[in-house]
């Protein structure tokens, strides 16, 4: 008999499904549901004693929403007598407020960790961190697990001549990001560098690196409002690219973005599922892959007290 | 020069600026957007170093927005080194859940109660929390506030033949809180005591003390979907009562409350401004009695150092 029970909040069942069928589990039982006045009902509807427990969440948009029943839910959880409450969230929003960029901004990414560690999680499993330093933020246990491995194999089936290959990062604050990806592609790298010559005057697009007569593969983690990655894309293909992919981890693509994508250069997009998306914003130019069996993996591995450093790279 | 500074978010923003005006005071200076994504964007625009600060937000619907909002605003004040951090909820989101009615259920108004502190509150100011024992989940600084004596005070102004009124309450749960409004207009009680004879059998309204032929005031803390109100007041109809008003302090007045109040024999309603009205549900059977300046001597006197006591009842 399993002590390790699995349960999916609102944001991202498909993919908490999927997890449990990786594992050969049926979801645990639970109701999500939310009062007249809009205030969220849990309830969860097996024993969990003694168990070790994981809720898979993303918080992605509504964010609020998602995060509070997230909470919400690691209460109910500890109240239960759960043995161990591991929090599995594939995307975690507020990851950019990560520090004060003015005078009196919040620190929300550190609120979070904060809130999650008051309502109850022993551990948390997040994938590809805007920074990786929000580790730091918890005192708890925080797995890091990545997904340019998945990246890279997905680019590796295309048949592409190495030679042909460069790996671009969209600004300069993503380069280590893009140094991974090509590394396993054997590919080079090159930059976009904006630069403002003069308050006021429009930025300049300087490339970095070689790209004249390349397949360009652009790399970011999240992809929000598609601006950064669409603008890189043409710049590109000015600087005499042959083709532009583009990729990331989490797939925000809030307001213009889909739009953007394709009216864009871009000949595919290729994302993640760590954020589902909706109906509208399935562009054919869009590529999703699976982060299940990597998540089904730590899991796994957690849960048989196991290391999970191989899943980080 | 003040060190005293009132900032509103944006669950009830005529409140706030209702509380600043009564002492005199302008509203903080203060920027609470969203960014593209949904995520909640917080900046204040003046310094609040080693001030006393006064953050008024109800956890009214949209319960989890007004939430995070709030505890986002905790957290920049905090780390703007602000002397003190005070919460001002005229309303409480989340109250109800304040117990396991049954296993497997969280305590989400416990949870609140942690997450504020966790976020840096240093003291919270509320008003007729659905229970008492609430204020017991907090570690922080608590003040409590009533609004039976405006209640009180705008019965009071009617005219009403002492003879003739009784003040009920609508369930065997809402005694005290009946008594005590009967106490300040000089009436009697009385108790619409629900019972269900056997499972499945329609409930029964027993009422407990004497209504035929008098003017009756129903009174409850909160009044979300007017199911419990409007079955009462027509209890009383048929039991003799002559006229039936109600009162409440939170107008939460989810779904069918508007339409339920609207076809019952209640005359009119009278409640509070802690959750602020949308235009459609200003029936113009709802009158609305102000908090603000009972919550500006509150905050006037926890500025100087003073008792608040004397605002409990
Ligand atoms: N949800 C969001 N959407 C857009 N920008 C954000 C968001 N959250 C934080 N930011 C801003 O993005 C900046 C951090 O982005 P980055 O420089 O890429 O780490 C900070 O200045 C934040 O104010
Ligand atoms: N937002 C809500 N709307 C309706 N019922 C709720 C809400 N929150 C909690 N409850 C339920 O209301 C009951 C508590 O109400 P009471 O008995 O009046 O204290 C509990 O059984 C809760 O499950």
């Amino acid at each position: 008999d399993s002590k390790l029970k699995i349960f999916s909040l609102n944001s991202n069942n498909p993919l908490a499904k999927e997890i449990a069928d990786e594992m050969g589990l049926e979801l645990g039982k639970s109701s999500v549901k939310h009062f007249s006045d809009g205030e969220v009902q849990i309830s969860i509807e097996e024993s969990i004693r003694g168990m070790d427990v994981f809720i898979v969440q993303s918080t992605s948009a509504p964010v609020n929403e998602h995060l509070m029943e997230l909470l919400i839910m690691i209460d109910a959880v500890k109240r239960a007598s759960a043995r161990t409450v591991n929090v599995v969230m594939p995307y975690y929003g507020y990851a950019r407020q990560d520090r004060k960029a003015k005078a009196r901004e919040p620190i929300t990414a550190k609120l979070v960790a904060n809130l999650l560690e008051t309502a109850g999680a022993t551990r948390v499993i997040v994938l590809d961190l805007h920074a990786p330093q929000i580790q730091g933020f918890f005192d708890i246990l925080i797995d890091h697990l990545v997904a340019v491995p998945l990246l890279a194999e997905h680019f590796g089936t295309k048949g592409f001549n190495e030679e042909e290959l460069v790996i671009v990062s969209p600004d300069h604050g993503g380069v280590t990001r893009a140094r991974k990806l090509a590394e396993r592609l054997k590919a080079p790298i090159a930059i976009i560098d904006k630069r403002r010559p003069k308050p006021n005057v429009a930025e300049v697009m300087n490339i970095v690196g070689n790209v004249d007569g390349k397949i360009c593969i652009l790399i970011d983690d999240i992809i929000d409002t598609a601006g950064t990655i669409t603008i890189g894309a043409e710049a590109l293909i000015k600087s005499g690219a042959k083709e532009v992919y583009a990729c990331c981890s989490h797939p925000v693509l809030s307001g213009p973005a889909i739009e953007r994508i394709e009216n864009s250069p871009i000949k595919e997009l290729v994302v993640t599922n760590t954020i589902q998306l909706s109906e509208e914003k399935l562009s054919p130019k869009i590529q999703q892959l699976s982060v299940a069996k990597l998540m089904a993996d730590a899991i796994s591995r957690i849960y048989e007290n196991k290391s999970v450093s191989t899943l980080f790279d």
